[in-house]
This record gives structure tokens, C-alpha cells and sequence, in this order.
């Protein structure tokens, strides 16, 4: 499946279960120019990933340099930057060569933003190995690191040339990976409300597979319909003024979670935490629908951290500004509002959530 | 005078002799939003500059920290940018605050790109203190850092809000510094033509004063209009990709130059040499007229390094991309074109220029 992601400069992310090596070849050369590629990626990532896109862009003639960094959090710096701007530089990389991200949102994100400043910008591809980065990261260009404690404090927003993602890479995810990427994708079904969020109220994980309905679930169908959704909320507004934070549905108390976690939580189980914690505090709408999402998919419903530690982890946020932060609250599924809250507020609030 | 840049994002350039604070201070609260601003600058800047940016800030009730590096493109490091990001982090900056540039090209570079990747973009603004960055890297948002012994190769596309330039801080320029700058102003004086060339085959410079055809130069009208050329350009072109070349004339042998001079000799100075010797190489056109401005000014117009080490300083130049560099010609004063310069032949290149 194809979707057309139209920012300033627009691009197509490929979603496919299974591509010939021929077909990526094709798609990666319709795009690319140059004669480099460096194909970033972590030791977290299966060999095979790294070694399908490899031989794609060889079968083009491409040169392809691979740079391979430890797998986590703590990789997402400066410094893993600054040893890929290295790696480009003694290969002699210029403004026509391009990097491919072949990994999750970590290698994504630290490719994207390497990508984006050296040289001032070149093309890359984003490969996402995972089913939250091909939901989520690897399409709408927001690329960066963390930065003193602070999750993606230093970055840039730059869209890649290309989204390529083979959904049969998911069959093959520990669990925690392939909730992280569900989590998400709840967060899809309530923002369109309608087909989807009916679909998200049926998934179930069962010995490592996604079930719909019962049935196993066409992942690939599932991924485009939330990348679609994604694609034409990035479309209107590229570098966040409004319509974007929509997208963060979830993410406000989610973040926190995860940073209090010591991310030992992952992304998305944070973010379907996120998303009940917020509805809770805003009127208690569609709680019972998203507690038993979570029940279906095992993930404990509860935040799992006080009022005061949550508010201190959210005035540290990125996206915190002024004197509060914009929360995103569902009304409904499909039906969605952006919400001022003062951190005076904030902090008066006790208990859990 | 006031010269609007129309880019994907339009600002203002500012230029001053001499403004009051309270019109500087009404120029950038007009733009400004947010309660801080971070006014980075270098040891080299002028006290009077910087405590001149924060006094108008503070009139419009920003509170104003400072952050001075050691001047010199040595400090034009991800290092220094790193160093920003901490007291950006330290001070508790948000989206909504901003950067103040107060300095000349290095500090522009740096703070800029600190700007445009801290959260992904923050506002800043150009205060350039010397009539090099107020003519030529203030406008048109080129900001980033040297990497591994090559300038520039780090860094993003980023507009400022707002240049402010006040040409009477060029009065007390080192005579070093103002030919930096008059360099690149001859160069706008070769891409206008008819009035501006005349002017620049005019100026002098006499115990550090420049001079038009005998008289005190009116400094503000000549960077007005060196900086109209630059935004008429930027605004087609603004991520350089051909018509923004033509800003490069001189650039290729004079970047070439300037590195192997180890950044003794100023830019602007290399710039003039590096228009004589792609004229040289190219047919001769406007060799004797750029020679007779060079004298004038009391240049050397010799690049001073033979065709060998030449070549291999413009192989490794960010600008080279494939089998070769494109070299910007000029036919006559108004008339330029781009001219590819494969590496084969420009490395059988014997002699001097």
C-alpha cells in the first residue's frame, strides 16, 4: 500500500508484508541520487533487515557503508551523531549521497537528524523495523536526541525521501515491542474514531501475534490506515503549530511515565497509560473503552506514579510552555479537543491517576 | 532602511547607522514572543554591542542571559553548540523563547544553528557586529558548524526573524575585518552590475575608512544594498539549489585559500583573490577591473598557493559533489554562469593563479 505524505517537499511511505528485494531496489533508486549510502542502524535490529537493504541499493549500484551503534535509549545523543557525521566524512559522503535508517525510532530519529545536518540536509530513507517506528517516527520528519535528561531536546524537522516498511519484520518482535507499537495505534483508532477505533476495540495479542477480531490481523492493512491518518495530519501542519499536537493524544502523562520509568516502560504501553490517565483527569469520557483495550492487550491501565511526580516530569517536558501545558482530550472516539492546563493547577492535584 | 526577505518563512533586514535602543528595542519585541532570550556571542564582539542588545531587550521585559565563547573559527564546533543546548536546558528555555546572535559570521553560524535545532527551531535573531556578517551570512539563513577540519559541514537551513544591523559598530573594525567585508561586497558589485559595480570600483579604504569616489562611504545604503541582492537570491532559491550559487563567485578557490591559509586570511580577502582566479582560469573576463579593485583596497591579488594544493583543498570542500565542482564564471559585470569543473581536469591544472 502506497501513501502519498504531502509536506513541503512530499514523499511516499510503502507499506508492504514481505517485498522482493527487487521491489525495494526499485523503490529506493526511484528516490535516491549519488552514489553512497550509509545504512545506520542498532545491534538491536535483525541482521536480516539490515542485510535485505543492503543488497536492494547494491542491485543498483549503490555503495553501501553500514554503522551500527548499541541498541537503547542511552545511544540517542550528541555523540552518536557526531560519530555518524564521522563515518560520512571518511567515506567521503557529499550532498548528493544519502543515509538509510534501518531500525526503530531510535535509529530513525538519531539517522533522520544526522541526515538533516550534514552538509545542511541530505536525502534519507527511513526503514522501520519495528511496528511503533512504522506507525509512528518514521513518517512526519521529526528527527533528534536527547539532551541532558530531556527526551528529543536538539533536533530538526526534515522529511525523509522515503518510507519503506515490511510489516513481516513485526511477526518477529518480543512482545513489549509489538504493545509498544499497539499502543500507538489505539491512539490512531481514537483520534479517527469510526472503523478503526472499532477495529483497535478487537485487537488481541496471543503467543507473540496480533489478532483481530479473532482472526489474525492483516498488519500491513492496519499500518497504512494509521500512516494515512498520520500523512494528512502532517500534511496540514508540518512543523507543529496546532492540528499536529492532535498526535500527542496520550503522550503528556505518557512521557512522563516513561522518563519515570527510566524508560524500562516501553513508548507506546506509556502512551495507552497516557491516554486513560488524561481522559480520567478530563471528565472520564471513553475510560471504560480504553481500560478494556488495555485488558485485551495486558497492559496494566494505571499510570503508576503520583500526581506530584507526574507533574514535575510534564513542566519537564519539551512541550511544556509558559505556565502549562496543552493536553489533548477526547471527547469521544473521532472527536478530539486541545486543553490549556496551568501548572498551578497541575500541581495542586493529588492522588493517582 | 528596511529590506523584506521573502523566504518560506519572511523576516526583516534592519539596516541602521546608529539606531536608538528604543527602536531596537521595538524591532525585536515585534518579533520576539516568549520571556528569555539567550544573547550569544565572542570574546572579540564589543562590550558596547551586546550590553546594547540587552538593554533593549530589557526594556520590553525580557529577561536576557549571556553566553560568550573564545573568538575565532576554532570555536565553531559542535562543542560550543553542545555548550549552548546546556544553558538553553539550564536556564529553563522553551519554544517560545529565543537567541540573539550579537557578533560577527562565526557567532551568527553557531547561535543560529543552536536556534534551529534546540526543540526542533527555536526564534532567533542576526545582530551582526561586523560589515562581513551584516553583508553576507546574517541574511539568508545558512547557519552550522566545522567538522572534522571541514567548514560548514554540520548545520542547517534556518531563517532568522530578524537582522538588525547598525553600520556605525563597522567604524570600529580592525582594517582586517572591513576588507573581509568590502570583499564580499565587490562580489555583489560583479553579480548587480551597472551602479553597484561602479560604486565598488570606486572604494577605497584610508586609516580605516572606507571611502566611495573620495567621500566617507554612506556604509548604511551599500550594505542595503549588497543585502537586497542576497535576499532577492535567498527568496528564489532559498536552500541553494542552483540560483544560489551564484552567491558562491569567488567562493570555490577562496574557501580553497582560506583553508590552507589555516583561516589566517580573512574571508572576504579570499573571496576577492578566489573572483581573480576563477577569472584567470576561465577566459580572463574582468581580470584587470578586479585587480585595479584589489590594489585600491590594498590586496594582494595573488592566491598565494599553487594549482596542486588548490585542488586537492577543492576536492575536499562540502560544495564538490560527484566527479567535480561547479564554478561560478562572470562573462561581464551583471552576466555570470555556472561552468562544471570536473576534477580530471582541474587536477592536470599546473602553476600559479
Amino acid at each position: 500500500m502506497r501513501i502519498s505524505v504531502e509536506t513541503s517537499v512530499p514523499y511516499d511511505a510503502v507499506v508492504w508484508e514481505n517485498p522482493t528485494e527487487a521491489d525495494a531496489a526499485d523503490e529506493l533508486s526511484a528516490v535516491l541520487r549519488g552514489k553512497k549510502v550509509l545504512a545506520v542502524s542498532d545491534s538491536g535490529v535483525p541482521r536480516a533487515a539490515l542485510d535485505f537493504v543492503t543488497s536492494a541499493l547494491n542491485r543498483k549500484g549503490f555503495e553501501v557503508f553500514h554503522y551500527i551503534f548499541p541498541a537503547g535509549e542511552g545511544s540517542k545523543t550528541l555523540a552518536t551523531v557526531s560519530d555518524i557525521y564521522a563515518h560520512l566524512l571518511k567515506f567521503g559522503f557529499n550532498r548528493e549521497d544519502a543515509v538509510v535508517a534501518v531500525g526503530g525510532g531510535v535509529v530513525g530519529d538519531v539517522a533522520g537528524f544526522a541526515a538533516a545536518t550534514w552538509m545542511r540536509g541530505i536525502r534519507y530513507v527511513q526503514f522501520p523495523t519495528t511496528l511503533l517506528a512504522a506507525v509512528d517516527s518514521s513518517v512526519g520528519g521529526k528527527t533528534g536526541v536527547d539532551f541532558g535528561g530531556g527526551k528529543n531536546l536538539v533536533g530538526a524537522f526534515c522529511q525523509p525521501c522515503l518510507v519503506l516498511a515490511d510489516t513481516r519484520l513485526f511477526s518477529t518482535l518480543p512482545e513489549r515491542e509489538l504493545l509498544s507499537g499497539l499502543g500507538e495505534i489505539v491512539k490512531y483508532g481514537v483520534l479517527a474514531g469510526g472503523n478503526l477505533w472499532q477495529t483497535v476495540r478487537g485487537l488481541r495479542v496471543e503467543n507473540g501475534k496480533v489478532l483481530s477480531g479473532g482472526q489474525p490481523a492483516d498488519m500491513a492493512d492496519l499500518v497504512a490506515r494509521c500512516v494515512s491518518i498520520k500523512a494528512e495530519v502532517v500534511k496540514r501542519d508540518e512543523k507543529e503549530g496546532n492540528i499536529r499536537k492532535f498526535l500527542n493524544f496520550g503522550h503528556t502523562f505518557g512521557h512522563a511515565a516513561e522518563s519515570l520509568s527510566h524508560f524500562t516502560l516501553a513508548h507506546g504501553v506509556c502512551v495507552m497509560k497516557g491516554m486513560i490517565a488524561v481522559q480520567k483527569l478530563s471528565g472520564g469520557a471513553l475510560v471504560p473503552e480504553l481500560e478494556a483495550i488495555a485488558a485485551n492487550l495486558g497492559v496494566d491501565p494505571a499510570i503508576g506514579f503520583d500526581m506530584k511526580e507526574l507533574a514535575a516530569a510534564v513542566r519537564a517536558d519539551k512541550k511544556a510552555s509558559g505556565d502549562g501545558v496543552t493536553l489533548v482530550v477526547a471527547e469521544s472516539a473521532g472527536r478530539l479537543r486541545l486543553e490549556h492546563l496551568p501548572f498551578a493547577r497541575l500541581e495542586q492535584m493529588t492522588g493517582t491517576l
